[in-house]
């Protein structure tokens, strides 16, 4: 059997009230940020026990295994954490796109600025 | 005079029904992710319109235009939003550290995982 995971003790006490974290997905390879997903204990602990990438849908109100419908997984590469344990970030190896649009990133959207 | 900025319909609509919208920031040169914040229409407005990021507060609810007390700014390179318009990727020059621990990122915990 493994050893359980263990989730760091700053990110528990935010599931303990209720709070989801913010996953950022990062290609492991060419860096490119591919989503913002957000994922409760049971996402966080599925993701590190299995390697394959596991958000909590907000939309849906259900563990969400990323590619478990479009064959588009993710695999985990590394995760880390932010100072304020609210956000993690993960790399990925990206099975196909990222987005449901088909795009690898979900970040396909440029805004015009005005400071050039 | 400059043009006023265009802020895309999706993510009005989310400023409108009073969402914020997470801000993911990248060193445009390095592809290191430095931090997550958040934004309101406010906050948009001013990084659009002056290329100094500026986030929401929400633990103080202040505006906060990144580095204006430590000096460790992040100047916008470009900007893009995604597919389902609640967060934006920015990539930008980073001044120093992004953390207020003086880390290069935010993201320097790393958590063990079990699956290797």
């Amino acid at each position: 059997m493994a050893n359980p995971v263990v989730i760091p003790t700053q990110i528990d006490e935010r599931f303990a009230v209720g709070e989801l974290v913010a996953a950022i997905a990062q290609d492991a390879q060419s860096k490119d940020v591919l989503m913002l997903g957000w994922m409760n204990k049971q996402a966080l602990t599925q993701t590190l026990e299995t390697g394959d990438v596991t958000y909590w849908s907000r939309s849906r109100n259900e563990l969400w295994q990323k590619g478990a419908t479009s064959g588009h997984t993710q695999k985990l590469v590394s995760i880390a954490f932010d100072c304020d344990a609210d956000a993690v970030l993960l790399q990925v190896h990206q099975v196909g796109a990222a987005c449901h649009t088909g795009q690898r990133t979900c970040f396909h959207n440029e805004i015009d600025t005005d400071f050039e």
